[in-house]
């Protein structure tokens, strides 16, 4: 069977060897007689999984002690929420920095709750770059937290450095970038992760979270939505989407047999030079949107000289196998979504193409 | 390969015929060179899955035009909560009847968030039975909706007939017995149901709303607490857990072709009539919790004559390869949960088992 070249946003590709695992033992789950899906979730077998997935998550990402490991549902966009919920006093302001579309949703949210301050924007250039460090200008009075995306999905571009913050309780959104590269967790006070895109199916989100945040969340939230409940239970407070953590588990086994973050962030590299060097060869055929210095590893977004160029490019794209090159709806163009589990064969492939296809024009 | 006979409390056991399919294709969906978990949640194919599911549960259920279904996340538990939050005014009251742990925590999440009445309740006799039609006494003024569980998924009680109502709403949390026989959705202005019953795998929750009810949601509620964001985005206002969703869409084909609901039913009837009959005819040995017509043909609970003779009934069921036959955690006991992928067979070796175990006693 041919797999396709998968540039799917998220969700998107996983590997190969996970999805053949879980094909080969999808009715039968280590000699149990049942499916994965078929376990309880309070059965020895769940929890194996449960705390398997926790543990590589820990030792992958090198999670200190002090922080939490949850699994939940709702996706990120819930996180934009239950996060002014849990941790936006009343007394105090949010700070959000603007790089693109999934950053002014989480403020939007935000400022449903409480008093929000934009910090920092890249809008007025259209998203093509992340603020640097000395435009991050805190103010006086404390923020509550501050929140970035470290990887902005729909405009190609990612923190390269993270803001560096004196005392302030620094949160991010890493949907689309986590488990890409090393990071150092304890700069952050929470990160958190849709699963779709690096880290399994969609359905499962991932939160990790400094144990000292739990003693600002106020009382009487519904109880699904205060992180406390999910420490309390080790995210089994209810059912949990037993089988997207099950996927995601193998996908952590999977991450180690390529070397770890260490591995994964060098493949990532060279995977996404294959498209930046087209794009960067005849750069006014392949425009890119990011600035060079802020660029995405993960995604990678551009146009062609003309609205019909850039149709025309998708759809001999999409025509010669390649799937998910169409840049988000909001904005239009293309996009390639170089995610962990997209093959050094596909970025080929694609380098290929877009080389064969502009040799056509110019 | 042999199954197990798993009568798990949820997630359950799913039909074999659906596990095999999903496993068939699950590298490669429908010549995609895919998974369902690769596909792009606003793709074609992924969008064919949804749609499918909602036709078959509109089909299956007899689901009027004027009702909305939707696919969220977030398990029942998150219902309990975003049901006050959109339908209870401020200058209302809502109103709970209790059967059980599942009805209590319900209310619990309502009393956070507005004016609650505990409209009837058996938890004088240990939910033992539901309250019968005579003894549902509503206040005079208006109450914003009324809130039952269909089924009592730990104490093992089931509404056989519901409530009439005279103009207020009848909100149903269906977890533990949706698809398990014919209803009338029209006497009811929403039903809710986490999937790892009767649906799927966990990490669906499915809604059933009245489209009338959309009127009364509040502004400024959190984006995806509001059930008009779902509405409007069909779903996708966010990644939704795909894969659960297809899996759901695999149950209820499987559905159809047991006879739809009434073949459903009928086989429900008979499964748990062979475990009831073991108790019937030895009710001091299998003493069932349930007073009779209130009985579930979901959740089957018992206890034996000492705390020691259960523990044994249940030890040796698990050697004998049965599985999930404890109570929950919070009351221990027995618990068989026949719900609709559970084959006859299972129950037949049940109450083999059950008579076996018997006879060495009495
Ligand atoms: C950076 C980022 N944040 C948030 C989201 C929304 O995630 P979800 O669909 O899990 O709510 C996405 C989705 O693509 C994303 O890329
Ligand atoms: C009747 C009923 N309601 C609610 C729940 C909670 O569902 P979830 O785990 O999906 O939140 C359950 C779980 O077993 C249930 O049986
Ligand atoms: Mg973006
Ligand atoms: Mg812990
Ligand atoms: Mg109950
Ligand atoms: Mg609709």
């Amino acid at each position: 069977m041919q797999r396709t070249y998968n540039f799917n946003a998220g969700p998107s590709a996983l590997p190969l060897e996970v999805l053949e695992k879980a094909q080969k033992e999808f009715i039968n789950y280590n000699e149990t007689g049942m499916s994965v899906m078929e376990l309880s979730h309070r059965s020895n077998e769940f929890e194996g999984i449960l705390l398997n997935a926790q543990q590589n998550l820990r030792e992958l990402l090198d999670i200190p002690e002090n922080y939490e490991i949850l699994f939940l549902q709702g996706g990120a966009s819930l996180q934009f929420s239950m996060i002014p919920m849990n941790f936006l006093a009343a007394d105090q302001t949010a700070g959000y920095v603007l790089t693109g579309s999934w950053s002014e949703k989480a403020l939007k949210e935000a400022k449903k709750m409480g008093k929000t301050a934009v910090i920092a924007t890249t809008d007025e250039n259209k998203y093509r770059s992340i603020p640097k460090q000395n435009e991050i200008i805190l103010p006086k009075d404390t923020l509550s937290y501050l929140h970035i995306t470290s990887n902005n999905t729909i405009f190609g571009t990612q923190w390269h450095q993270y803001p560096e913050l004196d005392g302030i309780d620094l949160i991010a959104d890493m949907s689309s970038d986590i488990l890409s590269k090393k990071i150092d967790v304890s700069k952050f006070s929470m990160i958190y992760a849709g699963a779709q895109k690096n880290l399994g199916p969609s359905g499962v989100t991932l939160v990790i979270l400094k144990k000292e945040l739990l003693d600002r969340i106020p009382d009487q939230l519904p109880t699904m939505l205060d992180y406390r409940t999910h420490v309390k239970s080790n995210s089994l407070y209810n059912t949990p989407p037993t089988f997207g953590i099950y996927m995601l588990s193998l996908v952590l086994e999977w991450v180690k047999t390529q070397g770890g973050l260490e591995g994964i962030e060098q493949k990532n590299h060279e995977k996404a030079a294959l498209i930046y060097n087209q794009m960067d060869a005849y750069p006014d055929f392949y425009r890119p949107h990011a600035e060079k210095e802020s660029r995405s590893l993960m995604n990678i977004t551009f146009t062609l000289p003309s609205e019909e160029l850039t149709q025309e490019f998708l759809s001999q794209a999409k025509e010669a196998g390649f799937v998910g090159l169409n840049g988000h709806r909001s904005i239009g163009g293309c996009r390639a979504s170089a995610y962990n589990a997209v093959p050094l064969e596909a970025c080929q492939a694609l380098a290929h193409f877009m080389e064969t296809f502009r040799k056509r024009f110019l």
